[in-house]
């Protein structure tokens, strides 16, 4: 079953999607270079969004969950690597930790972490679920609709390891994006492997970051395949600390809304772009998701983030947030006539699988990651899985879903970049 | 589509299957930590005869073809192995060089070379295919059925290197088995990687080898799950040369097969198999094909072997063969009331598909590479492709499939031990 994309096969979007088919040896192998020179993160999740004009990422997640939204079709290649990332990073593994986003689990996650136990036991891992919760003391079994049951177990930590019961893994994979701050149980574990690293968490990240890594990481694939940059980048600039109580903060933000739509109008003058640029300013990093505002006109902005303060203040429990400006980028896609966005999921350096993420009551301009929001496996017909040189640009899914699955890894690149450069490990060495 | 199976999901090798699906971590972290000691074959395909009461691999090649009969959902997996192993053997690849059986291809051929460039090219490739043979002094172009072309290229060398005009490949894949011995084109390439070694041509290998490193493999294995490793192998023996045009040579030839039977009746009591076992008396390697007889009773060695002597001669240019006498496996699978034996591909380390060898006119006990086999691609349902726990043994086709995928990576195993000692460089060094 292909999803019916009403837009998801026209437009300008074909330009690229012709480069990119043409260079797909070229591509595969600068990946492949890429990787041998940096670490991919254990696993990534990708949305994408496409305007129709540009192709851009618009959300990197290091902690991907809902892996029961693959289609069962792709689940030999989600498997396979796994056991590709296993074998890189502890070949002698035999247990598997997987911590879970919290000790209350609802149907989608546990679907999610069935799926994930039934990866990984497939890849030849022994896999419990422990969660770090202080308030789960004793195991908590959860009755999956198949009949098959989940139990969650308190970890704690013994001689510097996280453990369960019985049960001491060599890996720990974090299924939680520690939004809420690094808890110290999972500090100081140097004899086991923590993946994603803490540092990958949303109290470290940055979107400013990882947007910075991914423009310098386009900047080098458009030269390689003839393309500009901007036709899968957002422009964007990281606008630090602000409190947006105070006056001064509000009128340097509205500056950099303004200076960022100049750019923006200049750049759709350019490509002969008629829609209307807009700005999204937002919190740096994810810790409050409701700091987000859209504009048109840089005027807007303090009247927005007036409605917008007493939230963020209590959000922030009084300490102003670190603000971002971005270009953003509409969704050009329908699905039975709603707003879609495809979500690419890579396993180690792989593209395993993707979904759509829909939203019939949503605008094309608004962030889909909403209560609410339906997905639809993003699967592909037997004969269409692979891309298909010599088919007219914008004619063929499988090509298309190619170039999401590179745009997609451009930003898992980021994302690798941006582990570098936070590590705190690397930042030890360097200072010595 | 799953082919309908008439046998293959019934009789007493669910014994077997279950306790394959219940040591499934075990068994792929066994695999994992064999593959850090030991390299895969870049590609391997492998024969495997389900008897009922045993499953055994009855051919193991390094050089497999039919690639285009692998079902397209199987594709990707093919691509991402594929990506795997370039990346290990050399990363910085750009150009591939495939090497074909001949330089004159039917469309079986044609068809298995357009798979695998479009495998390689997807995997970041320049795929380019050029020919051993002296009789090629030009490109030949190939129309293939969709309009698209293959051309064949005679090969040089120049400076030590296996080239094409204007192409310098750094890996040289062969598809070609070699089995009229190794051309003195392809050797002293010490600047290029050869893919799979010359020594994993016919011209080196020995059936009796093999079987040897399988058997030690399975000893291993059939420990690790508790199973006697009898129901994965069969019994043999190499016999070194005789030329069964001498008595006393055909005389020891029949006490061996004598032996054998002694063995096989002896096990068939054991397991309470009602089948009369058979032995199969054959060339040691694959440059005589016709040299082969079935007999389950010594006593008809001779007269058989008579029969075959006139080509056998005549073959072997007048010197004469290696024999091995080996146990018979019947298939007890039937597709469509046809003998059917599943051939599982492999791509470096891992499963990536299959298909099943099917010929109307056969005899469960007799070899299916014979002209006129028919094949019908191994694919899954979408929902089945990977092996589901708790379901009752010989119940469930992926859990079927799955045991054939593991039988099949012990003989890729034993393949890989078989080319370590094999390999002349290896045996440079001990000489040191």
């Amino acid at each position: 079953m292909v999803p019916h994309l009403a837009t998801a096969l026209t437009g300008p979007i074909n330009e690229l999607e012709q480069r990119i088919l043409d260079c797909m040896p070229a591509i595969e192998r600068w990946f492949r270079l890429e990787w041998m020179e940096h670490t991919p993160p254990f696993y990534t999740a990708v949305d994408v969004r496409n305007a129709g004009y540009k192709l851009a990422p618009v959300d990197t997640h290091l902690f991907p969950d809902a892996w029961h939204l693959l289609s069962e079709s792709m689940m030999p290649l989600v498997v396979q690597a796994a056991q590709a990332a296993v074998e890189k990073i502890c070949p002698e593994a035999r247990n598997l930790l997987v911590v879970p986003r919290s000790s209350t689990l609802d149907a989608g996650q546990l679907a999610n972490l069935a799926q994930l136990r039934r990866v990984f036991a497939q890849a030849g891992l022994h896999v419990r679920m422990g969660s770090i919760s202080p308030d789960l003391n004793a195991p908590r079994e959860y009755t999956l609709p198949d009949g098959d049951s989940i139990t969650v177990e308190p970890v704690f930590q013994q001689g510097g390891r996280l453990m369960l019961a019985d049960f001491d893994p060599c890996t720990i994979l974090l299924n939680n994006d520690l939004r809420a701050g690094v808890p110290g149980i999972l500090e100081d574990l140097h004899t086991q492997f923590l993946l994603p690293p803490l540092h990958a968490g949303w109290d470290t990240r940055r979107k400013s970051r990882h947007l910075a890594n991914y423009d310098e990481v386009t900047k080098r694939f458009g030269k390689l395949i003839g393309v500009d940059p901007w036709l899968m980048t957002t422009l964007s600039q990281g606008c630090g600390v602000a409190d947006i109580r105070q006056p001064r903060d509000v009128q340097q933000l509205t500056d950099q809304v303004a200076d960022l739509l100049v750019k923006l109008r200049r750049r759709h003058k350019e490509y002969g772009v008629e829609e209307e640029p807009y700005a999204v300013l937002k919190a740096d990093n994810r810790t409050a998701e409701n700091a987000i505002i859209c504009v048109r006109d840089a005027q807007e902005v303090a009247q927005r983030l007036a409605q917008l303060a007493p939230q963020c203040s209590k959000r922030a429990e009084g300490s102003p947030l670190e603000w971002l400006v971005q270009e953003g980028v509409m969704t050009c896609e329908r699905l039975h006539g709603a707003v879609a966005e495809p979500v690419v999921y890579m396993m180690d350096r792989y593209v395993v699988g993707g979904f759509y993420r829909v939203h019939p009551g949503l605008q094309p301009t608004d962030g889909l990651v909403v209560p609410g929001h339906a997905t639809v496996p993003l699967s592909f017909e037997h004969s269409t899985q692979l891309p298909k040189t010599g088919v007219k640009p914008g004619a063929s899914a499988p090509n298309r879903f190619y170039m999401y699955g590179v745009i997609a890894r451009l930003a898992m690149l980021a994302a690798s970049y941006e582990l570098e450069a936070t590590d705190p490990q690397l930042e030890l060495l360097e200072a010595q």
